[in-house]
Protein backbone atom coordinates (compact mmCIF):
# COMPACT_ATOMS: atom_id res chain seq x y z
CA UNK A 1 0.00 0.00 0.00
CA UNK A 2 2.69 2.67 0.99
CA UNK A 3 4.70 1.20 -2.32
CA UNK A 4 1.39 1.86 -4.20
CA UNK A 5 0.90 5.74 -2.50
CA UNK A 6 4.79 6.15 -3.67
CA UNK A 7 3.85 4.82 -7.28
CA UNK A 8 0.91 7.44 -7.76
CA UNK A 9 1.55 10.80 -9.55
CA UNK A 10 2.15 13.13 -6.40
CA UNK A 11 1.52 16.63 -7.16
CA UNK A 12 4.62 18.42 -5.36
CA UNK A 13 2.88 21.27 -3.35
CA UNK A 14 5.82 23.60 -4.19
CA UNK A 15 4.67 23.59 -7.61
CA UNK A 16 1.70 24.66 -7.35
CA UNK A 17 0.04 28.19 -8.37
CA UNK A 18 -0.82 28.83 -4.78
CA UNK A 19 2.66 27.99 -3.02
CA UNK A 20 4.48 29.84 -5.98
CA UNK A 21 2.01 32.98 -5.02
CA UNK A 22 2.72 32.85 -1.27
CA UNK A 23 6.32 32.60 -2.06
CA UNK A 24 6.15 35.70 -4.55
CA UNK A 25 4.62 37.58 -1.41
CA UNK A 26 7.29 36.31 0.80
CA UNK A 27 10.14 37.37 -1.67
CA UNK A 28 8.42 40.96 -1.89
CA UNK A 29 8.92 42.56 1.10
CA UNK A 30 12.47 41.79 1.04
CA UNK A 31 13.84 44.67 0.27
CA UNK A 32 17.50 44.36 0.50
CA UNK A 33 18.25 41.17 -1.44
CA UNK A 34 18.74 39.45 2.14
CA UNK A 35 17.12 37.10 1.26
CA UNK A 36 18.49 36.27 -2.32
CA UNK A 37 20.42 32.73 -1.17
CA UNK A 38 17.26 31.54 0.37
CA UNK A 39 15.46 28.67 -1.60
CA UNK A 40 11.95 28.31 -1.19
CA UNK A 41 12.17 25.63 1.10
CA UNK A 42 13.37 27.41 3.52
CA UNK A 43 11.10 30.34 3.25
CA UNK A 44 7.97 28.50 3.71
CA UNK A 45 10.16 26.63 6.69
CA UNK A 46 8.54 29.10 9.17
CA UNK A 47 5.29 28.27 7.81
CA UNK A 48 5.44 24.83 8.76
CA UNK A 49 4.63 24.06 12.83
CA UNK A 50 4.68 20.68 13.79
CA UNK A 51 2.67 19.47 16.96
CA UNK A 52 6.16 19.82 19.28
CA UNK A 53 6.83 23.46 17.46
CA UNK A 54 3.74 24.32 18.62
CA UNK A 55 3.47 23.24 22.06
CA UNK A 56 6.65 25.32 22.21
CA UNK A 57 5.39 28.31 21.33
CA UNK A 58 4.24 30.87 24.28
CA UNK A 59 0.75 31.95 24.14
CA UNK A 60 1.75 34.72 26.31
CA UNK A 61 2.13 38.66 25.51
CA UNK A 62 1.13 39.99 21.77
CA UNK A 63 1.71 37.85 18.79
CA UNK A 64 5.14 38.20 17.08
CA UNK A 65 5.40 40.67 14.48
CA UNK A 66 7.09 38.01 11.72
CA UNK A 67 3.55 35.59 12.55
CA UNK A 68 1.51 38.64 12.04
CA UNK A 69 3.55 38.76 8.15
CA UNK A 70 3.20 35.81 7.72
CA UNK A 71 -0.76 35.60 8.86
CA UNK A 72 -0.62 38.39 6.30
CA UNK A 73 1.17 36.99 3.66
CA UNK A 74 -0.52 33.50 3.73
CA UNK A 75 -4.14 35.56 2.87
CA UNK A 76 -2.36 37.83 0.55
CA UNK A 77 -1.50 34.98 -1.50
CA UNK A 78 -5.01 33.59 -1.02
CA UNK A 79 -6.01 37.25 -2.75
CA UNK A 80 -4.40 37.08 -5.06
CA UNK A 81 -5.06 34.10 -6.18
CA UNK A 82 -8.77 34.28 -5.79
CA UNK A 83 -8.30 37.54 -8.13
CA UNK A 84 -6.45 35.52 -10.87
CA UNK A 85 -9.61 33.06 -11.10
CA UNK A 86 -12.28 35.15 -10.72
CA UNK A 87 -10.82 38.91 -12.39
CA UNK A 88 -12.23 40.78 -9.25
CA UNK A 89 -9.16 42.48 -7.36
CA UNK A 90 -9.08 41.37 -3.78
CA UNK A 91 -8.20 43.03 -0.76
CA UNK A 92 -6.91 42.19 2.68
CA UNK A 93 -7.93 43.66 5.92
CA UNK A 94 -7.01 42.37 9.25
CA UNK A 95 -7.69 43.43 12.82
CA UNK A 96 -5.52 41.80 15.72
CA UNK A 97 -6.32 42.06 19.61
CA UNK A 98 -3.41 41.92 21.99
CA UNK A 99 -4.47 38.30 23.06
CA UNK A 100 -3.62 36.70 18.97
CA UNK A 101 -6.94 37.14 18.88
CA UNK A 102 -8.35 38.96 15.83
CA UNK A 103 -10.40 38.79 12.19
CA UNK A 104 -9.19 38.83 8.71
CA UNK A 105 -11.60 39.16 5.51
CA UNK A 106 -10.75 39.64 1.93
CA UNK A 107 -12.78 42.32 0.74
CA UNK A 108 -14.17 42.27 -3.45
CA UNK A 109 -16.06 45.43 -4.51
CA UNK A 110 -18.23 45.50 -1.68
CA UNK A 111 -18.46 42.24 -1.17
CA UNK A 112 -16.72 39.74 1.57
CA UNK A 113 -15.24 37.09 -0.15
CA UNK A 114 -13.28 35.40 2.73
CA UNK A 115 -14.03 36.27 6.45
CA UNK A 116 -11.74 34.57 8.94
CA UNK A 117 -11.78 34.66 12.89
CA UNK A 118 -7.75 34.38 14.16
CA UNK A 119 -7.53 32.54 16.56
CA UNK A 120 -3.94 31.50 18.62
CA UNK A 121 -2.40 33.67 16.14
CA UNK A 122 0.85 32.96 18.08
CA UNK A 123 0.80 29.20 16.72
CA UNK A 124 0.09 30.45 12.83
CA UNK A 125 1.30 27.51 11.04
CA UNK A 126 0.11 23.99 9.18
CA UNK A 127 1.18 20.82 9.63
CA UNK A 128 2.98 20.09 6.83
CA UNK A 129 3.72 21.78 3.22
CA UNK A 130 0.62 19.82 1.88
CA UNK A 131 -1.41 21.34 4.65
CA UNK A 132 -0.50 24.77 3.65
CA UNK A 133 -1.49 24.30 0.35
CA UNK A 134 -4.57 22.36 1.10
CA UNK A 135 -5.84 25.40 3.36
CA UNK A 136 -4.72 27.97 0.85
CA UNK A 137 -6.57 26.26 -1.68
CA UNK A 138 -9.71 25.60 0.37
CA UNK A 139 -9.86 29.01 1.09
CA UNK A 140 -9.18 30.01 -2.74
CA UNK A 141 -12.51 28.01 -3.59
CA UNK A 142 -14.81 29.30 -1.24
CA UNK A 143 -13.95 32.86 -2.34
CA UNK A 144 -14.53 31.94 -6.03
CA UNK A 145 -17.75 30.67 -4.96
CA UNK A 146 -18.71 33.47 -2.96
CA UNK A 147 -18.13 35.60 -5.88
CA UNK A 148 -20.04 33.42 -7.78
CA UNK A 149 -22.84 34.05 -5.70
CA UNK A 150 -22.75 37.48 -5.43
CA UNK A 151 -21.27 38.81 -8.42
CA UNK A 152 -22.88 42.36 -8.54
CA UNK A 153 -21.40 42.90 -4.94
CA UNK A 154 -18.07 42.09 -5.59
CA UNK A 155 -17.92 43.98 -9.05
CA UNK A 156 -19.73 47.66 -7.42
CA UNK A 157 -18.12 50.17 -7.55
CA UNK B 1 -32.67 86.99 7.12
CA UNK B 2 -31.17 85.57 9.96
CA UNK B 3 -33.83 86.63 11.77
CA UNK B 4 -36.11 84.26 9.63
CA UNK B 5 -33.39 81.97 10.17
CA UNK B 6 -33.96 81.92 14.22
CA UNK B 7 -37.92 81.51 13.81
CA UNK B 8 -37.84 78.69 11.41
CA UNK B 9 -37.69 75.26 13.01
CA UNK B 10 -34.62 74.56 14.29
CA UNK B 11 -33.86 70.95 15.29
CA UNK B 12 -31.66 70.37 18.04
CA UNK B 13 -28.77 67.99 16.72
CA UNK B 14 -28.68 66.55 20.51
CA UNK B 15 -32.40 65.15 19.98
CA UNK B 16 -31.09 63.44 17.02
CA UNK B 17 -30.84 59.15 17.42
CA UNK B 18 -27.72 59.29 15.88
CA UNK B 19 -26.06 61.85 18.50
CA UNK B 20 -28.01 59.81 21.13
CA UNK B 21 -26.43 56.28 19.57
CA UNK B 22 -23.07 58.19 20.00
CA UNK B 23 -23.32 59.53 23.66
CA UNK B 24 -24.43 55.85 24.52
CA UNK B 25 -21.18 54.67 22.83
CA UNK B 26 -18.75 57.00 24.84
CA UNK B 27 -20.52 56.14 28.20
CA UNK B 28 -20.61 52.48 27.27
CA UNK B 29 -16.61 52.62 27.41
CA UNK B 30 -16.51 54.65 30.84
CA UNK B 31 -16.28 51.53 32.75
CA UNK B 32 -15.41 53.04 36.76
CA UNK B 33 -18.04 56.15 35.99
CA UNK B 34 -15.85 58.48 35.67
CA UNK B 35 -17.87 60.69 33.64
CA UNK B 36 -21.04 59.95 35.19
CA UNK B 37 -20.91 64.28 36.11
CA UNK B 38 -20.05 65.24 32.36
CA UNK B 39 -22.78 66.07 30.12
CA UNK B 40 -23.48 65.61 26.93
CA UNK B 41 -21.97 68.10 25.48
CA UNK B 42 -19.11 67.80 27.52
CA UNK B 43 -18.69 64.43 25.84
CA UNK B 44 -18.88 65.58 22.22
CA UNK B 45 -16.72 68.20 22.79
CA UNK B 46 -13.38 66.44 21.29
CA UNK B 47 -15.41 65.61 18.57
CA UNK B 48 -15.80 69.52 17.27
CA UNK B 49 -13.04 70.87 15.58
CA UNK B 50 -13.14 74.30 14.16
CA UNK B 51 -10.21 75.24 11.22
CA UNK B 52 -8.26 76.98 14.26
CA UNK B 53 -8.07 73.67 16.85
CA UNK B 54 -7.55 71.68 13.71
CA UNK B 55 -4.28 73.53 12.55
CA UNK B 56 -3.11 73.75 16.05
CA UNK B 57 -3.10 69.48 16.03
CA UNK B 58 0.40 68.13 15.00
CA UNK B 59 0.17 65.41 12.00
CA UNK B 60 2.95 64.11 13.17
CA UNK B 61 3.89 60.65 14.86
CA UNK B 62 0.91 58.35 15.10
CA UNK B 63 -2.79 59.45 15.76
CA UNK B 64 -3.29 59.29 19.88
CA UNK B 65 -5.28 56.85 21.27
CA UNK B 66 -8.05 58.58 22.04
CA UNK B 67 -8.41 60.26 18.59
CA UNK B 68 -8.64 56.41 17.57
CA UNK B 69 -11.19 55.74 20.00
CA UNK B 70 -13.27 58.17 18.60
CA UNK B 71 -13.04 57.47 15.27
CA UNK B 72 -14.37 53.72 16.21
CA UNK B 73 -17.16 55.27 18.53
CA UNK B 74 -18.42 57.38 15.64
CA UNK B 75 -18.51 54.55 13.15
CA UNK B 76 -19.87 52.19 15.99
CA UNK B 77 -22.73 55.15 16.33
CA UNK B 78 -23.64 54.47 12.75
CA UNK B 79 -22.96 50.73 12.37
CA UNK B 80 -25.47 50.31 15.17
CA UNK B 81 -27.69 52.87 13.12
CA UNK B 82 -27.72 51.00 10.09
CA UNK B 83 -28.98 47.77 11.85
CA UNK B 84 -31.60 49.62 13.97
CA UNK B 85 -33.10 50.60 10.42
CA UNK B 86 -32.24 47.64 8.76
CA UNK B 87 -32.23 44.73 10.79
CA UNK B 88 -29.22 43.74 9.50
CA UNK B 89 -26.27 43.16 12.26
CA UNK B 90 -23.19 45.43 11.35
CA UNK B 91 -19.90 45.28 12.61
CA UNK B 92 -16.76 47.45 12.12
CA UNK B 93 -13.76 46.31 11.17
CA UNK B 94 -10.48 49.61 11.09
CA UNK B 95 -6.84 49.39 10.23
CA UNK B 96 -4.85 52.47 10.73
CA UNK B 97 -1.29 52.71 9.45
CA UNK B 98 1.49 55.18 11.47
CA UNK B 99 0.79 57.76 9.86
CA UNK B 100 -2.58 58.10 10.40
CA UNK B 101 -4.14 56.48 7.45
CA UNK B 102 -6.45 53.65 7.44
CA UNK B 103 -9.59 51.85 6.55
CA UNK B 104 -13.03 51.94 7.99
CA UNK B 105 -15.67 49.27 7.17
CA UNK B 106 -18.85 48.00 8.43
CA UNK B 107 -20.04 44.53 7.83
CA UNK B 108 -23.01 43.19 7.32
CA UNK B 109 -23.22 39.60 6.79
CA UNK B 110 -21.06 39.23 3.55
CA UNK B 111 -21.68 42.52 2.46
CA UNK B 112 -19.39 45.71 2.80
CA UNK B 113 -22.55 48.24 3.83
CA UNK B 114 -20.05 51.56 4.29
CA UNK B 115 -16.49 51.87 3.23
CA UNK B 116 -13.91 54.81 4.21
CA UNK B 117 -10.67 55.64 3.71
CA UNK B 118 -9.50 57.33 6.81
CA UNK B 119 -7.13 60.25 6.32
CA UNK B 120 -6.17 62.60 8.43
CA UNK B 121 -7.06 60.66 11.41
CA UNK B 122 -4.73 62.89 13.64
CA UNK B 123 -7.32 65.71 12.72
CA UNK B 124 -10.30 63.57 13.42
CA UNK B 125 -13.05 65.84 13.91
CA UNK B 126 -16.41 67.72 12.74
CA UNK B 127 -16.85 71.55 12.10
CA UNK B 128 -19.97 71.65 14.40
CA UNK B 129 -22.54 69.51 15.95
CA UNK B 130 -25.10 69.76 12.92
CA UNK B 131 -21.81 68.71 10.66
CA UNK B 132 -20.97 65.83 12.79
CA UNK B 133 -25.14 64.39 12.84
CA UNK B 134 -25.06 65.31 9.19
CA UNK B 135 -21.67 63.39 8.26
CA UNK B 136 -23.50 60.31 10.33
CA UNK B 137 -26.44 60.58 8.94
CA UNK B 138 -25.03 60.80 5.65
CA UNK B 139 -23.15 57.50 6.12
CA UNK B 140 -26.28 55.54 7.46
CA UNK B 141 -27.78 56.30 4.29
CA UNK B 142 -26.17 55.62 2.10
CA UNK B 143 -25.34 51.72 4.27
CA UNK B 144 -29.19 51.32 4.32
CA UNK B 145 -29.23 52.23 0.72
CA UNK B 146 -26.29 49.55 0.40
CA UNK B 147 -27.89 46.95 2.28
CA UNK B 148 -31.13 47.62 0.31
CA UNK B 149 -29.04 47.35 -3.01
CA UNK B 150 -27.60 43.65 -1.82
CA UNK B 151 -29.89 41.99 0.68
CA UNK B 152 -29.03 38.81 0.08
CA UNK B 153 -24.91 39.37 0.40
CA UNK B 154 -25.97 41.36 3.81
CA UNK B 155 -28.43 38.36 5.49
CA UNK B 156 -25.99 35.96 4.12
CA UNK B 157 -24.44 33.14 6.82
Amino acid sequence: MSEAALLSPIINPMTSVFIQTLIRQIRAIDGFGAWDGKSDADLLEPFILDAEKRKALLMIDNPDPDVLSRVEQFYNAVALSIEGRSGVMVQSMMTMHPEGFGRMVLLGGRLVVVSKTLRDTHRFGFASLEKLQAEGEKLIAQGVEMIGRFPEAARYG
